[in-house]
């Protein structure tokens, strides 16, 4: 059988790194901004952000978080204060020294107005919400303290891939103080279940939910926890963390509060993240070898109508008809908001204007002609499925089939993912059928989840590590404590850890 | 008659100043920063930002604007193309020098690995967004472009007030690039007139437009139009600014398109913007001596219910039943959205906890005890009203007499603040009343806005500026050419401007 022509090239099986490149300028996501690392988020990328924020925001909102905004800027006497902490980003920040630009000698600016104190952009905000909070907190009647910030971080990072690992990235940053560790603790679960239940639902990406071990723990927290999602080339993307602090920071930070016997306490705090890290995410668990593939409830637009004109004289009147169909679409609801509607009319050959949206994911598109406007009867085009094949769909119908078929394909595009990654998840009881899993080369396509004993030595980790580039992604919450036999050492294991080559 | 006790102190009369920083003590809004010139947006005056975004985010999309993001650091070799443009920024950008942090000699962290170009903390995105715009439009089919972004930008002022005038802040950078200069005029006057509804409509604040003279306009602007709103000390607050840039940034940028003919152009571009200055603007025009007022439609809580337990008996009952009605309340749409509403069930004194509700601002108090359920029959108290004074509503009318007030409260703010505005511009044509007018000394309140004949020359505003403090905010658009006599010189005029002290 011949190759079937593909809209990208190359196709994930041939080069799967670049196979991500060329979807980001295929759909028009991002690219390259002209500062190292960075990138600029173009409009059809940053409306995945936009309806990523919406949702996660009204999660918070729901669980009773607020949002505030804190400063950019962190002194670095401030980033000292948690050993751990400022060891953790020392080696990668930003550093602002000077706050203007004076004509240097060559008649070139340069720097001038040193800073006394140097200052750092942020690469997370613990320290700089944590004054505020030792503020605001004085008694016991103040906490829970439920804080979230959308901003912008700075890490300034060696090896960078758009979406994600950039120097700049957007993200939100949870950060909350409570009167009990037990309380604090339940909020760090609670988030971690709120990411979890939003990335099955919204973006349609099945995760392993779990502990870090001690060795990827955020620096100065006490425990970590994450989401795992497995991308097409089976390895693992950390998707969202949500940290407890203990202690810890409200110590460097001087966060206390008087309980109700009228003592002084220093209050158990937690912080937790997700980034744009996701739009990586969602690209490497949906997409194939046309283009991007978006689960409609996060969708940039969920259908696009467009008009087939193969006469100057019909223009007007099917331009017109897709103009108040779409008008009508608008107005229905899917899942609490209207309908993402697109009428693409510009002049342009259909095959290619079709493609163009293809490659840009949208879930649906419907080409009308004069043909269609007369019987009241449409060929509803899926992205996830094959290009010639259709649904007929009464005009009369649309309007509510179109939500039907939606939640359809969101619904498949997660059982699709999810099958994937349970293909790919074994367990490994041989040391030698562990290093033969993950023998593929980097950036060949290989390897996946490996559940396997481990004896909780960091020691194990870093060899592993070293030896095939793989890492314990987490101690999985959904397996049972399970007695057995660590592959490296033969030493006794009380319970399987997941392990994985990861972005 | 005795004076009126009130809630903050001291009062506008009394000092001005200091009653602006109590205001957002008392509401709640912000707090200095640990880092020079920043603050800490706390959430009650989050909560506004956020309304304000939503309301302009979607007519930006209505108009056909749509949302990306670019870097926050711009090289330092960007911002030279443009003279005008670094010009005018370099005396106060934050500037990065450094991409990490290594020990000294005394074990103290201090900045390493100097950059090979010193990156700038955007101040403005024109030349970092102008070098996509170059690569992203070929042809006139790519025109217009219209982009807006939602950020964070630094300016380091020497002089800084919350909200007002800070080192870091919020803002919404638009950038637009089209075929002709028509085209990009039109734009340009479109914003200012999206700005000018939204300002009045949400904000209830009444704004001159107009446009910037020469001394005034953003740095590398061919003409920079502006909204002036009067604060309650008649001072004015510049709110909002529209520039259109002719082909300035497009020539320095090298944004070129191939027009209909098939030649090679120039684009035309504009940029526009607003800021976390406008929650300075809210507080400004609308507060009084008891805290805060807010307009309903940008306001954080529409509602708050207040539970009045007497008897700790009838507590639960009383709870519950503002709770259910706080969730019926939340079923209403108010225009577009759902009311925001409050529930306070603290364990505090009714007085205090209605008192912390005043200051902050929210329109409506709704009292309810057991006499109130068992009649059914509420007394409802505004904030634009004086606090003993209430409204009565039947249960079973709540839910469309709540949204009728709240739009009473919103144009009745509005008329009251265009009033004092009307009140305190006057129309001057004498040199001496002039300077009388505005004697004032600084952090006074006195002066307001005078409209004047002016010869255009920039030496007499630099004049006017050093004896008084006093500057053109613009040349209104409402008012008609009017030939005059300039009142510093005698020469001939063709218009009057508006001259005023200014934030």
């Amino acid at each position: 059988m011949a190759k079937m022509k593909t809209a990208i090239s190359p196709t994930r099986e041939e080069n799967y790194p670049e196979w991500y490149q060329s979807i980001l300028k295929a759909a028009d996501l991002a690219e390259h901004a002209p500062v190292r690392g960075c990138m600029v988020i173009k409009p059809w990328g940053y409306g995945l952000w936009e309806n990523i924020q919406r949702s996660l925001d009204s999660r918070f909102k729901e669980t009773g978080h607020v949002n505030a905004y804190f400063p950019l800027f962190i002194p670095l006497s401030f980033l000292e204060k948690e050993a751990q902490h400022v060891d953790g980003f020392a080696k990668e920040c930003a550093v602002v020294t000077h706050h203007r630009l004076e004509k240097g000698k060559d008649g070139k600016l340069v720097p001038a107005g040193e800073l006394e104190e140097p200052l750092i952009v942020r690469p997370t905000s613990e320290m700089i919400i944590g004054h505020s909070f030792a503020k605001w907190i004085e008694s016991y009647r103040d906490l829970p303290l439920l804080i979230n910030q959308w901003c912008n971080v700075v890490r300034w990072e060696m090896r960078t891939r758009m979406f994600l690992r950039t120097s700049e990235f957007l993200w939100q940053e949870g950060h909350t103080a409570h009167a009990s560790k037990e309380e604090a603790e339940h909020e760090t679960k609670k988030i971690l279940q709120l990411y979890s239940d939003f990335a099955h639902e919204c973006l349609a990406i099945p995760v392993i939910v779990g502990e870090k071990t001690e060795s990827e723990r955020f620096p100065g927290a006490v425990s970590t926890y994450t989401i795992e999602a497995m991308m097409q080339d089976k390895k693992a993307l950390q998707s969202g963390t949500s940290h407890f602090l203990g202690q810890n920071f409200s110590k460097s930070c001087g966060i206390q509060f008087q309980n109700i016997a009228g003592e002084r306490e220093f209050a158990w705090t937690t912080s937790w993240g997700v980034t744009t890290r996701l739009i990586g995410a969602l690209i490497m668990v949906h997409s194939d070898d046309d283009g991007l593939v978006l689960p409609p409830r996060i969708a940039s637009a969920h259908i696009v109508l467009i008009p087939i004109v193969h006469n100057p004289e019909t223009r007007d009147a099917v331009v017109g008809y897709c103009e108040k169909l779409g008008k009508e679409l608008r107005s229905v609801s899917y899942h609490g908001d209207p309908l993402r509607v697109l009428v693409d009319a510009r002049d342009m050959r259909g095959g290619e204007k079709s493609w163009s949206w293809i490659k840009k994911g949208v879930p649906l598109r419907l080409e009308i002609g004069p043909r269609e406007m007369e019987a009241g009867q449409f060929s509803l085009a899926r992205r996830d499925k094959p290009h010639r094949e259709t649904t007929p769909v009464k005009q009369s119908e649309i309007s509510y089939r179109v939500p039907e078929i939606l939640d359809e394909i969101q619904s498949q595009l997660l059982a699709k993912a999810k099958q994937f990654q349970d293909e790919n998840t074994v367990i490994i009881d041989q040391k030698s059928d562990f290093y033969d899993f993950f023998k593929a080369k980097e950036d060949e396509i290989g390897g996946g989840f490996a559940l396997c004993h481990w004896n909780g030595d960091p020691a194990i980790e870093a060899k592993v590590k070293e030896d095939l580039n793989v890492t314990i992604r987490c101690i999985p919450h959904h397996l049972p404590p399970e007695e057995g036999i660590c592959l490296f050492t033969g030493e006794k294991s009380e319970r399987r850890v997941l392990f994985a080559k990861s972005y």
